[in-house]
This record gives structure tokens, C-alpha cells and sequence, in this order.
């Protein structure tokens, strides 16, 4: 029988992190819309001024804000118009003082104008006239040029995912193309001689492969290209061969439930014989998720996962998703947890760092958080919760009424 | 010159909702990975129990918890061992009292034994004998079937966005496809003769068509099928006949950029031509989004949505997201928003509501908000945003140092 050495989990993230310095993805590039989600493989900057003019913001008259001064509604102010500025074309008739010149939203402030008048304080004196009802600040109504974006100024740093916002800034500043890194190529090999394909009858003693699929998920989540490589019977020749071709073919490797004695003796064999420098975390000190195995087959992260769906997912989330991450060039994200107050006592021991599943709901304008209670197999348990507690190797537990960072495991919205 | 009569946020999203009775999006059947995402179109109850049999989760020996009774350290229980349990294979051999069998994780518990003494609190005696050195409890090392899910209990509600978790529990539960929603079909026109395309060039006094790129990726975010209609120029005409083309195709239709009073008028005057009800609402108490329009076009909703950036986004996020989720079937998500301190003082006028962009901090253990300043046309501020807080329309601003939450614009993680 082998045992464990464990390492803190802290230690484990700075090995693994270690490991995979330089970004594997390599940079591809795609049409803007079929870039939301992904991480970007450079930085962008604004290629032009944004708005490349000056820019009404409202519909009314185009004036200089010195000739309204003074002006109120018992008290206008008397200007003659000078026409319309069209839509869509250069303004190039200049105003001068006394003059207004009709403009809508988004249309060119034409030259001498310095504000806009808002249609709904003015009045129409007659068809050449009109009346200014309320004195406007310089660059009332109106979006300067270069105000939102100036020309070479950083738009989107790299390694940042690409929401539906920097879209926007994207569009603004015209690229039709972004270059992104290409997603990492992941293979899930699932081991187990009791593990059936979900879709196949299962006979007493077996059990559905559910672990190989929450992993894809995940990873799917993030933006990697997951291949599920199928269920690896205990035998090592055949689980040697898969894992083979699974390095060859992939840039991060999966062997998922490989946590009894025999998989995790054939796992250990496998990446050692594989390649340099084979296994070097055999065992972490974290509760779910204790005989988690890493390993390196020359420049291919290999994690060996946990059978318990609970720590499965826990090690995912805290170990390989940051190492798929950093494979992707992904700048880690800032907004990870949620502060709650706890609604229940959790004990923990110490030596070991603790995730605890919890649901969030709202209480008096914070949220509470509450533990899931139930045995690390059970993957209900992970279906309910919304996210994690973290509770550090050194606390011995924690209290009702303490305050928690919940860390998502779940998109929130 | 047309005013617009405003009505309250809160209305406006009544109504909304009020007009979108049932659910529009038909269910399909897709392969269980490619149900991320989307949303359930039934409740899915477990088939079977899972797990469907007593299931050991350590590696050691099934044993009658009873026989421990006293064992520990220094007085360890004398077993004879009665063989190994088959990974994947029934376990049929009955343990009797005095007796322990070989079982790893995962594997069934044989007929009568009630838990699982782990490797590490045990020692071989010699080939036949085992001596156990901790006390178990019934149950201890063991989930029992059905203690994870059981028979017909409800694994998934209906309108549930499906996540990494969930795939879990469908894939235990052995559903290898599920119904699911159609993406909805969104169709989005951009107005404005000062609009070009992205990758087209930009004469001065033209400007990008930004709005619906971002609205196309906040609603593909979202889980729709999003159609870009293309700019259709101030022409009655031509915009009358592209929007009864939209509703003709899709389910829900987004005018874009048509804020200016000219555009606004062809809105107005296309929705009420083209079906009833026709325009519902007509200016929204809102900052940013006050120039909202909303109709239906018999039962297809057509949304109006104003030219500046913030004010486009933000009213997707407030009136269309919400209903287009609606019909897509979704339970709306709890968890939209995030506690913070304001770090600034904002005001506001009463009588609306307001939304401003802040960014997230964290601070002492807490997030801190603060307000991105920047005008409504302003791109950079929502890419720059983490979220937004609402003002409501009785406030009359917020102080530095308030309790605010912070509603979530972007996935957090």
C-alpha cells in the first residue's frame, strides 16, 4: 500500500504555476462577434480618435455657449438659425455669434459651435428666429473629439476575456478581427473498472461516468476544446497507450477517478514513464480533493483527479482551471468571491485547507451563506451550492455569524 | 417636435413583462454536453437512485460497524478476511460478524456489512487476519443508495440554466440528451445616416455602428441566436420594410441607434403600422435610456433602444435581457448582485431612476464601488465598468461610504 505525500495546497498552485511558464495557445484570428468570451493574445490599442469629431449628444441647436449666457426661460436668449447640420456628413459651415444651427444626436458639431441647446429649451420665434430658454456650459451636450478614446491609447491589455462591452470598444475603434489565443486542447481520460459510458445499462457494481463530463463542462466554460477520451479499464497497458496519445495530442491531460489504490499506482507509472519530469505532486493536503496526482511529461501538465465528484470539481476549480488559465495567457480574474456572513457552524482540521459548498441568499442586504451538508461523493450536493468557502490550513473552523468570501463556482448570472 | 411621456422603470418592466405571456421558444433535444448553458424546458427528475447501490468512498474493508465497537491503537479487532469486492461487479458474498472484506473507493458494500474501515487504520495480521485499530460508525465510508439522489426526486426545475454541476447530476442520473429551449431569435437594426459599418471607412460626420455589436453579444451572452439586420439609413421606406421583415423572422426585434427624433418618429409610426398593439411605451424615467420605446407587433416585441452606448446597454440589461430570458423560458437568477461600499458621493435626480457604472475594489474584506465618471455616449466607461448601481427614483443620491449593491454587467469571473 502507498501512501501520500501531501503538500500544502498553497504550495501545490506555485509548483504548478512554475511548471507552465510561457503560453501554449497559440494566437488565431477571428471575426469580432465570434470573439466574446475569449482571451485576447495582444494588446489593442484605439487606432483613431473616439469620437473622431465633435459630437452632439442630444437632438436641439448647435450654439457658443458664451451667447447663452444670461438666457432663462423669463429671459431668452435670441438667435438666428443658420440651416441644419445633415447627418452623417462633415459640418463645415462655421456659426457665429448670434447664430444656431438644428442638429440631432450624434450629429458634427460645426465649427465656432462649442455646446448644444436642448430642443426642449427653445422656442421657435418664427421660421428664421429662435429663443434660448437656459444658459449652457462650453461642451454642454456634446462628446469631444478623442474624449472617449484617443488614437494609440490601450483599449484592451492581453490576456483579458472579452466581454460584450470591449465588443463595443472594439466596434468603435473599427477591428473586424481580433487576434485571440486558440483554445487549449484538453483530454479527459476517465479510469475505472466500475465506470459505465453514461448511455450504456449500467449493471449492479457499476457506475455512470459523471466526473469526466462536469470536468468537460468546466473547461468547456472557459473556453477550452474538450476531448473526452473515453473510459480506460484498470489495465495498465491500456492505460499507458491512452495516456500516450493523449500527451501527444493534447496540451493539458485529465485522468479523471483515477483516486483508488490501482489507478493511482498505473497514473504514477504512466506519467513517470512517459516522460521527464514526471509526477511531482502525489497527494495535496485539501479536504475534498486529498490524493490529487501532477505530473509533467515534458512540457504537458498531467492531473490525475479525485473519483468524488465533490473533489473533482474542488481541484478543477482550484488546480486546473488557474493552470488552463495560465496556458491561455488569461490574466487571472479579480472578482472571484462574494462577502457573506455564515449561517452555521463549519468545523475543519487544521493542517489541510477546507472548501465547503454553500448556497448565497439575501439577508438583511448581505448575502448568507450556507454549507451544504453531505458526504464528498454525492453530486447533488455540487448542483445546489453556489459557491465555496475557503477555510485556510491554520483556522480550526468557523463560526455562525463569521464572515466568508464565497468564491463562485458558478456564473452568478 | 414630439416630448416623450416618461413613464417609471418599474412600469415600464411591468408592462413589458405583462404582454409577454408564455413562453416563446420551442424545446429541442440536444446531446447532454451541449445543454451548457441553455435553459430546461421540463423538470427532470433521477431515473434510478444514485448511487444505486451501497457504495464505498475509501479504499479498505467492508466490515459490520459493530465489530469495532472498542477497537483503537492499542486494542485493535481481530478480522478474518473473507476475500476482495470486484471493482464493477456485484458484491454477492455475505459478511457475517468477525469478517472483513477488501473493497476500494467506489466500489459496492457486500450483504451485510454496514461501513468501511480505511487502509490507513488497519494492518495485516497475517495472509487471513486484519487487525482494525478505529472505532466506525454505521455508515461511516459509505453512501448508501439512494442517499445522493433517489428515484424520481427532481434533479432540475424548468427554467434552469444548466451548468457545469448540473451536467453532473444529469450525467449521473445517465441523460444523455435533454430538452432544452431554442436559442430565441433576436433581430437587431441599426438606424442613422452617420452609421457605417465596422470594417467599413468613416468619412467625417460618420460614426461606427457600435450598439449592435454590443447588443449582439449581450444577448449571444445570454444564450439568444442573434441576427444583425444591418444599417438601414433614415428612410421610412426602406426602414418600414426591413422591420416588418424582422418580425416577420424573428421573436424578439431590437431598433438600434434610433434616438434621434427622426428615427424615433419612423420607430414609433413602423411598430404602430405594422401590427397591434403597437408602441407601448414611449420614454422611460430612466438615466441612462430615458429615448425607450417599446411595442408589439401582435405578439412579437419590438424594443427601441437610444444611440448612446451606456444608455443602449443599459436598458438591455433592465427591460430586454429581462425578456427575452422570460421567453426563453429562464427562472430569472438570484444571485445578480454584489454588496459594496460607494466610494464617492453620486446624485441624482428624484423622479428617476439611476444607473451609474462603478468598478469593483476590494477593501478591509469588502468590495468597494466606485463610480466611473464619464458621459452617457461614452463607450470606454462600460468597458471599464464591473457592474452598476441603481439609483432608485425616490433617492435623491448616494453618499460616500452608503451600502450599495453592485449589479453584475459582465460574468464576474
Amino acid at each position: 500500500m502507498e501512501f501520500f505525500q501531501y503538500i500544502p495546497l498553497t504550495e501545490a498552485k506555485e509548483l504548478i504555476d512554475s511548471k507552465l511558464d510561457g503560453v501554449y495557445a497559440a494566437p488565431e484570428t477571428v471575426p469580432l462577434l465570434d470573439s466574446l468570451g475569449r482571451i485576447t493574445a495582444e494588446d489593442i490599442a484605439a487606432l483613431t480618435d473616439m469620437p473622431p469629431f465633435d459630437r452632439s449628444t442630444v437632438d436641439g441647436y448647435a450654439v457658443r455657449s458664451d451667447d447663452t449666457y444670461g438666457a432663462s426661460e423669463a429671459s431668452p436668449a435670441l438667435f438666428a438659425l443658420a440651416g441644419e447640420v445633415a447627418m452623417g456628413q462633415p459640418a463645415t459651415a462655421e456659426i457665429v455669434s448670434g447664430q444656431a444651427m438644428g442638429i440631432t444626436t450624434g450629429g458634427m458639431l460645426p465649427p465656432g459651435a462649442d455646446a448644444v441647446v436642448m430642443f426642449e429649451h427653445t422656442e421657435m420665434l418664427d421660421a428664421n428666429n429662435l429663443l434660448v430658454k437656459d444658459r449652457i456650459a462650453p461642451g454642454e451636450n456634446v462628446v469631444a473629439q478623442g474624449e472617449d478614446l484617443q488614437a494609440d491609447c490601450a483599449i484592451l491589455a492581453m490576456g483579458q476575456k472579452i466581454s460584450p462591452q470591449d465588443i463595443g470598444v472594439l466596434a468603435a475603434c473599427g477591428c473586424t478581427h481580433i487576434t485571440v489565443r486558440k483554445r487549449l486542447e484538453v483530454g479527459i481520460i476517465s479510469t475505472g473498472d466500475e465506470l459505465v459510458e453514461v448511455g450504456q445499462p449500467v449493471a449492479l457494481g457499476q457506475i455512470r461516468d459523471v466526473n469526466s463530463f462536469v470536468l468537460s463542462a468546466m473547461l468547456t466554460e472557459l473556453g477550452c476544446s474538450v476531448k473526452r477520451l473515453g473510459i480506460v479499464e484498470d489495465s495498465y497497458d491500456r492505460f499507458y497507450t491512452t495516456l500516450r496519445e493523449a500527451v501527444d495530442t493534447c496540451q493539458l491531460v485529465i485522468i479523471s477517478g483515477g483516486s483508488s489504490v490501482g489507478a493511482r499506482d498505473y497514473t504514477v507509472k504512466a506519467i513517470g514513464a512517459l516522460g521527464q519530469p514526471g509526477v511531482l505532486i502525489h497527494g495535496v493536503a485539501v479536504k475534498p480533493g486529498r490524493p490529487t496526482i501532477f505530473g509533467m511529461v515534458d512540457t504537458t501538465p498531467v492531473f490525475g483527479l479525485p473519483g468524488h465528484p465533490m473533489a473533482a470539481m474542488t481541484i478543477c476549480e482550484q488546480l486546473v482551471k488557474p493552470a488552463a488559465r495560465k496556458m491561455m495567457g488569461q490574466t487571472p480574474p479579480d472578482i472571484i468571491s462574494v462577502p457573506a456572513i455564515l449561517t452555521r457552524n463549519v468545523a475543519s482540521s487544521p493542517g489541510r485547507d477546507d472548501f465547503v459548498n454553500v448556497r448565497l441568499s439575501r439577508q438583511d442586504g448581505r448575502y448568507a451563506a450556507t454549507p451544504i451538508l453531505g458526504k464528498s461523493g454525492l453530486i447533488r450536493v455540487a448542483a445546489q451550492a453556489d459557491g465555496m468557502i475557503h477555510i485556510l490550513t491554520n483556522q480550526s473552523g468557523l463560526y455562525e455569524g463569521d464572515p466568508v468570501d464565497v468564491l463562485f463556482i458558478k456564473n452568478p448570472r
